[in-house]
């Protein structure tokens, strides 16, 4: 146990409103809770559910206005819009056909945007975002969660200071169990907005977990990938979208990966794990143990770095909470991104300048990526498992 | 991963004051975040540090009307007790040393505490508190975080339910490694506070980490301690209080255990683990991975748990957020008791009636506990490591 | 610790001749101690290396008559053969490219061969020795060790009950770190054997890694495959062959696999892991911690099986020698393998019928398997990672 | 994986006797397949059991001469003394109580004995026959095993250079589970062995398990104890020997130490565990998976070192057989203790010197430690678990 990082003082609070997120939701209320524990912001309006019933219950129990809670997205943009006191930012966690228009309603009256990956179903649609926040200078994120660990951070800094040498080949995966049995025919409501087309778009695991490894590969190493071969597996019955994926890679510059989704793999939760081999060592790192990272530097033993323990770049330390061993988890990830995020939209606010650690969040680019590889590999796998530029 | 829990409804909101915890606190900044991550209470009082700057900057950084910055413990709980809006219970943070005082100060003020572990230094001013609190009807609570967890509390019901017969023997260990260089004679506040005997109190590494093997022990097993034989050892230069200590134990009923303590033990970071052998089975349950909780039915291949995976006990799996393999941590531990506390809170207010559940958080009597083991393994070691009754 | 097995009393002594295996072959020595170790047979003859020198050296180290070391397996093949104390078997662990005439040798003279994997580099010349062995009625063997492994038996039995249920798809790695360094240029005999197509054949890390895993997945579930799609990275400087591979597979029923081999993932010793998933559950074997066993049952805590403690089914635990936590390791995975084959060999001497289990040796037709595997890879990887039928 | 080490050749072989190890003991054929397997010995002579029909059936299986089947050890020491081919040393693997005997009988015709640990049941009878072995010249070994791993020796050189700085510390375990059921009262030689006094003496737990901890904490550290306090649990009914055990020690120098000892501890095979707490770092093995080894270095990463990949000193490496990643185990244990001891005496009989390097097995002084260790631990636990004196 070293001591903890300084404790962290926000720079100060705004106030959000939130679509999506109803009852039996589980990522609305991470997402309220990662800011609240942060206590970095308010939810002060809400279009939680398409039933009006659903977004009365969850603004009640969130102690909402009830002036403030809304049928639709639209509606909600409009009226927030307006109002002196209007939301600072929103909040998306709808299901993930309705990123786009929702994402729209809001970037088109000048509010900043969270939004759950994926970011959008058609690549299109996320450039057409992108460039609209550009267009109005709106800061957005896209809550690729995953990146917000300290280990990742550390990681990463690892990566770009030359500590493993170049990098020659990646094996990301992420093996799940819940969809072994046909869950979404047996009343979870997760289940259904994951292999309902409707809701998920063109892509279950891939969308679902293969932007996960993708957006972590890319945030850790700064690879972009050249072309890829993808097979996408229907193997629950009547699935009408895969459950599981294999994705071969090449990354421009000629490093090679593998990654590996399954929602249908016993045994696994949410076995997210990615390892990145260079020349001169190699990195490990495990979502379910996240507050450790293996370390192999070539002719070393190899090393269980521990956060917060062992010598974390000042970046990456400076998103620790706690003294080694006491562990941090999902929540502290996800705050991570919204300390990062809600600074950055302080700051500009202000009309200060923002560098590049204030902009360590995941960004529109990385949404449009996440995207843009999704629609590639079901591209690839519906030709035949063939070989596509990416 | 299976459905999450249904999203937690606070019962209300409770206001709270602070001792302690101010500029360099780890243990603070720990309480009040998982007060607000919860949407439980809000700080609204606090005499942060025995220096009024501290107070005023802390109070500052919380945002505390300045009214209600105290530069004692005393004319905080004299002025809230007065106040109309004042607070509903006080969080006791400080040193060790000063808790007995701090404590009676709230509770002869009709104030409910939740004191920070250990309770006090000495059993009978823990016991003369615990008779005040139950002569006022207040509900107090001793924050023995690791008890929070979801994994120890579907521990404590595989016990209760006899999955692993009846109690053999016991292994608890807790080793950390902070201590090994002179920390306390290298600006670390926190290594003074455990190792000078003013703020700390007759005892280092029993009283910090010792206490919650103990702690664990009792709220996993219902096992009373009848004789303990302990050796403290002072292994850094110049310390006054044990950085190391093993404690031999005999329990009521006939079992046996073992307990090992050291903050000199090179490598660990914050490994309390603790071991639980029964007729039928074991239980194998370790901070630092406290999202999973091994179980050995004898005569079946162990068994790996994973919190909201396998199927925990319902009064268990009420306190799990998160789906299995997102990783919940301390704070969320800390928060349980929270969560638990407030709400017992709130009903008394209302004059309902409180059942078992609404009280599973540690109490004044696992407070008394804990200062009777820490002050009997003093004793022990003292009269040169020989058995005494508790 | 249960007891262990009874005592495995051979059936009796056969004595041997090796091809290959002079000084600085690991291989060969592994061979030779297996045997011995079992008191299964003797060696009695060998041509260890191509120079006479190194024959003459390994000879005399291994105690062998001068007479019976040869200048070339021709020689000691046809030598052998006349005389009436003649090996009653000959094992055969030179480089790859010299497998076909050495086992030719043998075979056409009615010697049986025990020959190291891969079988041959050419599948055209494996069908022929096969071919020759029936019609000569020669019990012959592949040591795929990894096959030997009680574990292995064990998680075969597992899913030839239906304990996991119908295979959804798999899982195999191969990672190694060795040939990170140019290790061929640097003196390491092994790795100019690996490296170099004269002695390695066409292919380095698939030969060499894949087919382990090939034969493994093989063994365990009884799948064929039936196409894949490969991409053979050469990732060392001036590499003729693969060091890193990546295979998408499909087998014949619908299950898919992936198998990524490695001689350059830094942190890796022979992280050899297959992991197979099925309706019902799943297992996950790694042959360092190889007296393990992951299981899941959908709906139950994953398991940690451990040999010779858990019930393992009879077949797998008669090849058991030591209790629980004791290790088993490589040499009793390769005598296990000979010691089923000389027992067989035993028998069919003694024109004795051979049943199922005398058989439970990797035989010449996984020697196929593995040759024609690693051809359809090489093939794929050099039409450009494509699809081809297997 | 590097290289392995150049492959060993023995300098010799010689003959051996064996008294017990007959049908259904475990230990006589691990000690006969470690000698065999190394080429090392051929066993020639043999009293494998107490009744006369059992040392047949072995002396069959094994197949050694009739005439050299003897019916007690004493006709078996003096016959083969007589022998111009008479065995070169005896291993004595029978139960506990018949060591003194049997061991003096030899030792007394000036054949050199192994022992299985331990040496005998009381100190002043191991003391003897180290007296007469020294006085006769006669080179003996008490095995020992688990000090005979490449990992330990490597763990001893670690500590001998300095590289943990001083020993402040020990923890070492010995958890199994088989004796949890009754098993001596349901079949199990191997229990009635170790629970009965008049085969183990008067200490079961200790005797058997502790006595690992003892030695291989000797070896690894040379640590030597000043006193103890221990007590001894009788926790199976019906038990007269402990079958759990805690140990308290001081050390001479001061470093301090708690051993626990277990066969009633479910969920554990054979866990054995040693821990050493230094000044500069700490180690951490554990018998299960012996061919690595945690190292702690205070202020880096914790590294765990993996056998014949991490530069290991010299002379544990040489100890190696196998490549990094391919698990050596038991087996290799006890033949490197055989190896070594089979050396020194052929250079012994040669007439050359040894040096620390050809002695460097366990001796008739650890023998006695052993003896001594378990005698104090008895003692201690029945004056009422107080301090004793070593």
């Amino acid at each position: 146990m070293i001591e903890a990082s300084a404790e962290y003082v926000p720079a100060g609070k705004l106030s959000y409103g939130m679509v999506g997120g109803g009852p039996g939701s589980f990522i609305g209320d991470v997402h309220r809770r990662s800011i609240r524990s942060e206590g970095l912001g308010e939810l002060k309006a809400g279009c939680f559910s398409r039933s009006p019933e659903g977004t009365l219950i969850t603004g009640a129990a969130q102690g909402i206005a009830q002036d403030r809670l809304y049928p639709g997205f639209e509606e909600m943009a409009a009226e927030e819009a307006k109002r002196s006191d209007g939301i600072d930012f929103a909040v998306v966690v709808s299901p993930n056909t309705s990123h786009y228009a929702a994402v729209k309603a809001f970037l088109s009256r000048g509010i900043p945007v969270v939004c759950e990956k994926p970011f959008t179903v058609e690549e299109g649609e996320a450039r057409e975002l992108a460039e609209l926040a550009k267009e109005k200078n709106l800061l957005c994120a896209v809550t690729y969660t995953y990146t917000g660990n300290v280990t990742v951070k550390h990681a990463r800094e690892l990566v770009r200071r030359g500590e493993i040498g170049d990098i020659l080949c990646v094996n990301g995966e992420y093996p799940q169990e819940w969809l072994l049995p046909p869950a979404e025919k047996q009343g979870s409501k997760q289940a259904v907005t994951r292999t309902d087309p409707a809701l998920a778009g063109k892509s279950n695991s891939v969308g679902d977990l293969g932007t996960h490894i993708e957006s972590l590969v890319s945030y850790i190493t700064g690879l972009r990938i050249k072309s890829l071969c993808a097979r996408l597996d229907r193997i629950g019955k009547d699935r009408v979208l895969e459950d599981n994926a294999t994705i071969m890679l090449e990354y421009q510059g000629g490093a090679r990966g593998v990654y590996w989704t399954s929602q249908i793999a016993s045994g696994y939760d949410n076995g997210l794990r990615i390892r990145i081999f260079g020349t001169k060592g190699a990195l490990d790192w495990n979502e379910e143990a996240c507050n450790y990272l293996w370390l192999s530097r070539f002719g070393q033993p190899n090393a269980l770095l521990s956060r917060a323990k062992d010598p974390f770049y000042p970046q990456a330390q400076s998103y620790s909470r706690l003294p080694s061993g006491h562990p941090e988890g999902y929540f502290e990830a996800l705050a991570n991104i919204y300390r990062t995020y809600i600074g950055a939209l302080i700051k500009q606010k202000k009309g200060e300048a923002l560098d590049e650690k204030d902009l360590d969040f995941p960004d529109l680019q990385m949404g449009i990526d996440g995207v843009r590889f999704t629609g590639k590999c079901v591209e690839s796998s519906e030709k035949g498992a063939v070989w596509v530029p990416v």
